[in-house]
Formats: structure tokens, C-alpha cells, sequence
């Protein structure tokens, strides 16, 4: 007897797909903005998708949250004041890793209040980050908010979903130049910005657009294996250019010999960024 | 109406499988060594599979078949003899990227006849290397012309698909040890090693048996969309260790730099690799 099996499966296009067999449909909501499904799977642990796309699983979010925080945070002087604008990551994860390597002041700006509650349901770990008392969570447009604000931070992360739907504004060029107006001196700004391979619109609208705005633009990439392709880019912006790198712990995935490494880009993504600028 | 739909699924493991929408099964055929299926897909091109497992796509199979070449043949000094020994490789790529970049005595040895007949008809740029007269193909047992040849090579390339049916004497020591042999003083091989994540039983297998036969043993990465993970691992063996870089010329995915980012590893790989040696 063949016992029924139940699969998610994400369509990264018309022809192609990648399935995870599941235990269970943990949650299901659809908010405001999105639809949020969390699913226990076999091999990934517990995997949170929005809209269809997969945003996290516990198999392999840290590439993702360290990647996309201790990369520009390596960048920064010792003498930075230790503050962050995070705008998306409602998970907590990218909070959790800026506290872990030090920093004092995080401003979280997450459009979506239904992520927040889901990630401190089923993600205990990363949403810990909004009960420490340096995290402001606020629940708020991002890109209303940095339009409006006047702190300034030494670092803002865009952890937002891909540049369709409501994420698309935070790869626009007006966006680009409010964030660059929120950087201190020597402030980094970083965005993901898709896979190469498969969304190379991501890449370039981020390249592009930030392009006009900074001085400096790089993008790094990371495996990140639950992801389209596996092959994950992020692209940091800055006045002047990236300079003296701090010593940063050892993640599990990050390390020094990765920071150096994962600027070294493949001769098609050059292209890619090339094309561009 | 919907439209019946044709999906090729590689199943990586009982919870996770990739789908490549299809057009076409264009052959399949069960040789004395394995099943070989060849697929026309909407955006991969032609897809090669053994016993369902994806070995090759028109749209990615440079980035395999540079970095398990361009990679060991940078570390080879100016007097290198020009000569190569593939073992596996049936598809002619690996060959086919010697060549162009100056080798100029290539012995591949391929145990199945019928993967090269495949490659004739569905990627004939990469067989035609079988036709150029400075490559020598032969069909039989790489572990037996291992064993048994007195010729001296500047790199063995072993090409094989994994560690599990008629490859899987290609990952002991035993063979390493003969390899070894095999090479002139400033000789290197290279063997593909799996995905870190999803098979770091393969990693473990070369990084060990490799470590018994050679002084020195590095293990470098490559982005492959079409393979598991999308996370792909090479690793090289030599005497003495990895010398003075010679300049080659860039490929599509190989350049200067991602030769020196390949071997920058990520932290949890890093301790695979140190759980053995």
C-alpha cells in the first residue's frame, strides 16, 4: 500500500519546480498584504513561505541572516555608533544576528505584523530578538519611514521578499536615494537581490538603482540551498567605498575566508553587473 | 482545459526533488552500466540523466565542466608537459575545456560506450573533442587503466557521477593511491565531491582517502543550479601542494577571481572537512 504523501512544492517558473515532502500544514493566513504558510517538513525543519516563495527554513536560514548582516557589518569602523535599520526581516533573524555581534540600537521596520506573530510562534530563536530591549519594532510602511525619519544609522538592511508585489518599491531608485540620506560617514546599505541565475531583473534593478545613488556598489553571493538555484546574491551600497574590514566572529557560515571570497564573482554575474554600469 | 504537463523530477532524497518541466523524452536506454534519459526542456536546453540523476544541462554544464578543469590546470607550473588523463567524463566536456585551454595529450577513459554516443548526437560540441587527434578515447575501466597504465600525467581529472553504484570505487583510497602514481613530480588531480549539504558523505569519502595518499588535499565550490543543493564541491590532491598561479583565460564562470573565492570555504564545510583530518 502507497501511503499519501503531501509535498509543498515552489514554482520558481513555468518549468521548473522544487518540492519538500511535509509532515503538516502548521498555519495558513492570509493578511493585508500577503499569504503566509508555514509548513513542518521532513529534511528542513519547520519552512515559512510567503506567497508561494520560500522565505526560511531552520535547515538553512542562517546563510541567509548572516550573509545579509555580517558581510556590511564588517565594513564598519571602530568607531560606528552601533545602530541598524532593518526594513522586512519580521522573522527577527537579521535583529538576532546584529545583537549577536554587538550592535546597540536596532530600528526594525516590518510592514506586516502577521510575520512577526508567525516567526515568534514557530521561530522562537530569531523573534527574540523584538523582547530585547535595544530592538524597536515598528510596524510600518518602510519605505514611508525612510522617507520621513531623521536618525541615522550605520548600517540599513533591506530583508524584504523579491521586487514583485509589495516589495517592489524597496528596489526603486527614489527608495535607494531616501535610505542613502539615513547612512552615517561611512554607512553601508545592503539589499538582497536574487538569484543570478534565475532573477537577474532583481540583481539589476538593485545594481542599477543603487548605482545612480552611491558612490560604491558591490554585490557578494552565498549558497543558500532552499532558495532558487541555490545561488544567492546581495548588493551593498556606500558613499565612498568599502574600506578597512573589522574582525567579526565566526558564524556558521561566515567567516573571513568567506567575506574575502564571496566579492569574487563568476564571469556571468560580472556581465550581468556590467551591462548595467 | 488544461493541458497535460511532462516533468522530469530528480529526486535528491525521500523530501526533496527538483522538476524540470519537459518537451520531450528524446532517448532513453538501459546499458550494461546504467540508465541514461535525455530530456528537451523548456529552459535548461537538453538534459542528461544516469539512473535519474541529473549529470548534465545545456544551460549550466560550463560551470561544472571550467571549474573540474580550469581550476587544477591554473596550479600547474609553465613547463607542465601538457598531457591529461580524464577518467569518466564520456560526455567530452572536460576534454573539450583541456583543449582550449592548451593540453595537448588527453587519454579519457569512459566505461560506457553508450554515454559517449549519447553526447555525439545531443551535444556534439562537446564530443567533438573526441574527434581531435590530441584526445584518445578509451572505453574500458578507469580503475583498471589506473592500476595498470606507466604513462605520467600533469592532472587526472576523475569525472564520475556519485559515490553510489559503479563510481563508487572511484572514491577510495585505493584508487587514490594509484592516481597517484600517476602524476609527474608538480602533477594534481581533481575528483568532484558532491553537494556539502546534501551529501557530505561524498566530501568525506575524497577529502579522507585523498588525505592518505597526498601531501596535500584542497577542497574548493562551485554555484551549479542543476545539481542538488545547487552547492557543488571539487577537491584536488597533489605532493607538495598547490604553487604559483598561472594565468588562464576567462571562461564564462572561471575567472581570476572565483579561483581565488573557490577555495574560501564556508565555516560548516570547513568543519566537515576538519571532523576527518
Amino acid at each position: 500500500m502507497k501511503l499519501i504523501e503531501n509535498w509543498f512544492s515552489e514554482r520558481y517558473s513555468d518549468n521548473l519546480e522544487l518540492s519538500f515532502r511535509i509532515k503538516d500544514l502548521l498555519l495558513s493566513v492570509k493578511t493585508d498584504y500577503q499569504r503566509i504558510d508555514v509548513f513542518d517538513t521532513y529534511d528542513f525543519g519547520t519552512l515559512l513561505t510567503i506567497d508561494g516563495t520560500v522565505q526560511m527554513t531552520q535547515f538553512d536560514e542562517y546563510v541567509y541572516h548572516e550573509m545579509i548582516t555580517m558581510v556590511p557589518a564588517s565594513f564598519l569602523n571602530e568607531n560606528y555608533s552601533g545602530k541598524a535599520l532593518i526594513i522586512g526581516g519580521g522573522d527577527g533573524g537579521a535583529a538576532r544576528r546584529l545583537l549577536d555581534v554587538g550592535f546597540k540600537q536596532i530600528v526594525n521596520v516590518e510592514i506586516d505584523n502577521h510575520v512577526v506573530e508567525v516567526s515568534k510562534r514557530f521561530y522562537p530563536d530569531l523573534a527574540s530578538s523584538f523582547s530585547d530591549p535595544r530592538v524597536k519594532l515598528i510596524i510600518g510602511d518602510g519605505i514611508e519611514y525612510a522617507r520621513t525619519t531623521s536618525e541615522k544609522f550605520d548600517i540599513v538592511i533591506i530583508d524584504s521578499t523579491d521586487p514583485e508585489g509589495p516589495a517592489e518599491g524597496l528596489f526603486s531608485e527614489e527608495f535607494y536615494a531616501n535610505v542613502e540620506k539615513l547612512l552615517t560617514d561611512d554607512g553601508v546599505m545592503v539589499t538582497q537581490s536574487g538569484s543570478p541565475y534565475y532573477q537577474p531583473h532583481a540583481l539589476k534593478m538593485a545594481v542599477s538603482g543603487m548605482g545612480k545613488v552611491f558612490g560604491s556598489v558591490r554585490t557578494y553571493v552565498a549558497f543558500i540551498p532552499t532558495y532558487p538555484s541555490g545561488f544567492w546574491s546581495f548588493t551593498m551600497g556606500s558613499r565612498k567605498g568599502l574600506g578597512k574590514v573589522r574582525e567579526l566572529p565566526t558564524g556558521r557560515y561566515f567567516n573571513s575566508e568567506v567575506l574575502e571570497g564571496c566579492m569574487k564573482l563568476p564571469e556571468f554575474v560580472k556581465k550581468l553587473i556590467n551591462e548595467i554600469t
